[in-house]
């Protein structure tokens, strides 16, 4: 009954707009006249016109286009005076516009996916923690991207960027004009830049939004890879300041170095090696910066109760979703065709073109790292391992991450598969030997093969890449060492020795300040009643009954309580 | 055995695939001559002859280019006439194909990320739904994106934007001409579209189709927010009919009143105040209609059993699952990268390059919602609430949307910042004061945010922004009260009391005649058991455990189970 | 306290970052000068000359341009010669250069789109089997992304693309010239092709890797509907193995024969078949081939155990997660906007614009294919089935793949309306009828609607499309039976005779030799106990708890056990 009169009610409006429908007829409007030419024009200009009185008519469109055969034609060429029709400057000016228009659609939309692999890590990260926490590592996750984007915005951009005039594909972006260097030797070594605070002044400009953005979201992938190593232990608010921190100094300043006219990348110019340290897309700036940090506060907060045995020996801590894992890895998949082919900043422009090669070395290098792992763990165990697996996918596509503007094809499945092999070797490396806790292996994925994704450059860039005839100010084309210029290997060993030595020293300390100031760890109560409530005052998933902890996590529970 | 069994097949395909690639030789094709130049050509056109000349051959070509130095020429201009070669003409009509090209792939590249919003919603709200309910809420997001469509395919595009010719970026949708008008005191006035029913005559175009694609997308944006708010107990039959309606009349009249032409826009040029009323990317038009047409059927629809005791005072109903709400942020936050940027229509034209600041004020607003929430209620509550996080983020996305294409990055954290607390105190408001059940709290997110976001506009437009030198036909910039021009502000305020005035009640209307014919309620039985088996016919998670409700919960359904 | 702590820390931080930026001032570059034009120029170049000199400096800009009105003009126009500045070849070369990378944006960015998908499929597989399989199942989706693309890298694009050269929207492909071919009374027809092994050699070019990438997306599509229909039995290592064949040789022989220039694309030009088998984005290349290799599975796999009884009739199998199900069916209708929008592979050429059209055309189907389907079975059920709609959305998308290029809204909306019904009675069918156990109907869906798919051309293409003039070599537009053109019908048929004869055939008998050597199945104790511990040695959720399984699958369980 109630299905009749639904229905009679649905055929009653139908009726009513079809009647309304027909009632309505569309009135086309008047065809406008083709622009006249004025008389005495050059030659050029003549063509143009002659070529605009023969294009469709508003009258012809308004017929509707089905085929797509009359849209985009010279008619879309706006004249700068509607008097004189399209000149010929009209049509340069235009033509400037749509390059500039098309590498913005391209930075644009693969700084889009960069910023939806936040949803990867969430999973990723949170599929690998226990139940009882699941709430809290969404949560971290969720709010690293707000955290990382305020502190960007005060400061970290202008420090990262502030000196990184003259990007061709962007329009220019000279407003960022801001870096302050140091002359050592007779040489000039960038150090840090100083424009952009707040993007406001003269940054407030298109060109420097888009790369604020794309440059955000990378910084923010940094910061997300710290909270899967430290989950499940650490207070939420310490996280908040760390997070925050890092964000405004450390990133900005490696970035800097590397991609904001700093030192590392004027290794080069100054110093002939190579074309100075070379990071296509970030192994080093993003992966290794957020990997080594991560394992500086490892080393600060400690191992999670029950991971460690009094006699060093580790015990497993199972994740409660491999869904969310596996997801979250295509997630992550997804977005890195925005991480490694975006980073090229535009797509139409000298080389530029080179983007469809990054974005299959780039799908290749996590295929091999997948294989990698999958091999490697089904050789160990005799068993498939998901969450390996998984890792494996994502440590290929860390290792590609710099190289991928550099290499072939094959180069990449190199590459990644030693990357797979790697995370394996390096997850029992910092379990077993270094007995760091870190439920998600971030730092074997992001810090070890962060590092390896550097080191690659060094030796598999086979010179074939052209993004305008030079890179980091040297003429030619990046080159590794198995292609015939060691040089660049010693300039990516600069670059890693940076990192270990520099970076980690540096978030090390500024961490310890955080710990003295906030505290990193949870107490124990807390830790042993799963982080969800206390912190968040909620569970993940309050409706569903889950299985009580193994036994070895509830002894381990019970002697820290009772310490 | 297996193992050996399997590893020697794929060696022997191998074998077999790689004798096949030694034994066949790829054929190397025939240069093709350059295009021969007639003789008496104007200047230009020997200039591009002369070009086309020296451009890569296809030979060139065939040996492969890695490096993308030599695609991309004069050689991919293709000539009206080859016996001529590429002329002057062929030059200009491929810049403005180009351009067509570039905006199309822009509006339909964001009008894509706004589809996907539609699996963030259903994830928000069905997470903050309980388990019994999981399906239910699922399949009404699920539906609701057909539901709209169809509609809005058969009259709401009609009627919104049947009026809209004239837009230049995508070729001029010539065929839109069915604005409707009244003539009121000398001015005349756009009442409703009547142009696209069913796509099918003059506007089966193709640039017709793109604005479809996008202004549909914004549509069931509309549509969906209801379903949250009148989650857990609106019978499925009357959503559809209800939502159906919505997006056949409701949503396309105040559309076409802001953006289609209609009245609402023309308050500039007819009576000076501002730019007439601006609402860039629809705080307005789909979230304020949205969360004004949730707060209208959550009146008739009333609240859920459980969440007010007889003394008024009310219970909490806590979602199942954090990791769907939080994954589900993360995915609208993506989408509205479509949402905010893509709404204007194009990138490749005067003062469209600004997409980069839209994005970035979008991305800002939204950090600053979140943390509006966080802190707000950490002071309150003492602790994080993760829910209210997600809420934040959203309302300050909600709020920037009108804004997002006027206003500085300063700006936006600013009206990101004011919607995160808003959020807080209007989901008190809603729940204790005006005794009105929104599980999700879209009524605050959407409605009162989007009012905001309306009202926003009119004081913090800071007079930069252009594109193409107007703005519904007022020529300059669209400015705030804070920035000198008060009287857009007016125009806002128009805006906003229509919303509140015509829209809450036309829907109201609409959703009782909806209730007669249908009835909106489930019954009482279905609703204590969980709608998912007595109207999908089927669990969400029919594998797992669940814990009984609070006793509250329990009680309620007992006394509504006995009356 | 600790509060303190942190807020003053923070406070600290942000002082001497204030104070650094006070201190720090930005250093704007000097003007550069406008390029001095050379005394005796073409009238065209000094027309541009002018226009140089009059646009902004690098002074104007580095003021910022917060509105984008001096940001994209002549100024972003190289010029090959510096000293003579931009001359007109310089503006046609950036013409050739600006739509060689909308084409490839496009390309690529709906190709990210389409590798998405496999998240969705995971999800939607996944979704739809048990709780005990769900390691397993979200494990086979991961794995076939690397098995896939590695044995596709190696061969399989050699074979389906290795003589594709000639897309102009690429910039010509000019290195794909290895098409095999066989002279058959008087006509030659393409068979294979082989360029492009390893995608070295010359095919070491941006254009191959743009093609590559995408191809390589649509083929990974059809491997993963396999893994549904055959998901919670099938062996990990036969999976491997079955689908890296697969995607070496079966899904790249009828690719080659419908879209890399084989004799199925022939049927036009050699035998006056309309414009030969047309299949605009793979109904038939990619969902039939994968359903119809299901189905060849299916019948060597068997059923599950408990699916059937002993008198034929079967039981229901329920899924254990709905919300994976229906998220997975959002990402995928997201993806499919990659999917046939983007096979267009390009934006920027004559006819190329349609693809707003496509992108309304593949909404409208899936959006009718749900109603279909819902509709069909409340009438049965008097109930929805949820996954039943998602099922018919995901028939009307696979319907509509291989007529979107060609067809209407309101044929679009034919098409999927049947889909949804269709796909009803397909399941009904292979389970009654077939006695064939697909767990996630993906026969039906991908199988039985990409036969209807690629029929529906021959009825339904309506005449109106224009790519270039032509499709596969014969001038004009892709008409159907009720447009006019009966013979467009028979090349369609003639594709289906393909699909059921040679594709079902070989793929039958490929996995015949897979089934001799590893084996399909797995052991009737892993099958019992469910596949996540034995093959994956992890559950899919370790910390939930479930309820045991239906009686009549214990049972069937038990009788499986003891024979």
């Amino acid at each position: 009954m109630n299905l009749t009169r639904a229905s009679s009610l649905l055929l009653c409006i139908l009726a009513i707009c079809l009647a309304v429908g027909v009632v309505v007829h569309a009135q086309a409007p008047a065809a406008a006249p083709a622009a006249a030419a004025a008389p005495p024009v050059p030659a050029a200009d003549a063509q143009l016109a002659a070529a605009a009185a023969k294009a469709p008519t508003t009258a012809d469109l308004a017929k509707g286009d089905p085929g797509g055969t009359i849209t985009g034609t010279i008619n879309d060429v706006p004249a700068a005076d509607s008097t004189k029709g399209v000149t010929l400057p009209d049509v340069a000016n235009q033509v400037g516009q749509n390059k500039i228009a098309a590498n913005f659609i391209w930075t644009l939309v693969t700084g889009f996916l960069v910023m939806f692999m936040q949803a990867g890590f969430a999973m990723v990260e949170s599929g690998l923690c226990r139940v009882k926490n699941a709430n809290h590592t969404y949560m971290m996750n969720f709010m690293v991207y707000a955290c990382g984007l305020f502190s960007y915005w005060i400061m970290g951009f202008a420090i990262q960027m502030g000196g990184a005039a003259g990007n061709g594909n962007l329009g220019g972006l000279n407003s960022l004009t801001g870096e302050h260097t140091l002359s050592i030797l007779g040489k000039t070594w960038g150090i840090f830049g100083a424009a952009g605070f707040f993007l406001s002044g003269h940054t407030y400009d298109v060109g420097v939004m888009v790369i604020f953005l794309f440059e955000m979201v990378f910084m923010d992938t940094a910061l997300t890879i710290v909270t899967g190593a430290c989950a499940e232990r650490w207070k939420f608010l310490a996280f908040c300041v760390s997070s925050s921190i890092m964000g405004a100094i450390t990133y900005p300043i490696y970035g800097n170095w590397a991609w904001g006219g700093g030192w590392l990348s004027q290794l080069g110019t100054n110093n002939q090696l190579g074309k100075g340290y070379c990071d296509f897309a970030g192994s080093g700036v993003v992966h290794a910066v957020g990997g080594i940090t991560a394992l500086a506060v490892c080393f600060i907060i400690g191992p999670r109760i029950g991971k460690f045995n009094r006699d060093g020996s580790s015990n497993p801590i199972i994740g409660h979703d491999i869904s969310a894992v596996l997801i979250g890895c295509f997630i992550l998949a997804f977005g890195w065709f925005g991480f490694n082919p975006g980073s090229t900043l535009g797509a139409s422009a000298a080389g530029n073109l080179r983007i469809g090669t990054i974005a299959v070395d780039t799908m290749l290098a996590g295929c091999t790292g997948t294989f990698g792992a999958l091999i490697y763990m089904w050789m160990k165990n005799g068993k498939v391992d998901a969450s390996m697996c998984g890792n494996g996918l994502l440590a290929g596509l860390v290792a590609i991450t710099a190289p991928s503007g550099f290499v072939s094809t094959v180069g990449a499945c190199i590459i990644g598969l030693v990357a797979g092999v790697l995370v394996c070797l390096s997850c029992w490396f910092v379990e077993n030997v270094m007995k760091v806790d870190d439920p998600v292996g971030a730092i074997s994925v992001h810090g070890t093969n962060g590092l390896w994704g550097v080191l690659s450059v060094g030796l598999l860039a086979d010179g074939t890449s052209n993004y305008g005839g030079a890179w980091n100010g040297v003429t030619g084309s990046v080159t590794g060492l198995f292609y015939g210029d060691a040089s660049q290997l010693a300039a990516q060993l600069v670059g890693i020795s940076t990192l270990i030595g520099f970076v980690f020293t540096l978030s090390f300390l500024i961490n310890l300040v955080v710990e003295f100031f906030v505290g990193h760890r949870v107490s124990i109560e807390t830790e042993v009643a799963g982080l969800d409530l206390p912190e968040m005052g909620q569970l993940g998933y309050p409706e569903f009954v889950f299985r009580p902890e193994p036994d070895y996590i509830m002894q381990a529970n019970k002697e820290a309580m009772a310490a």
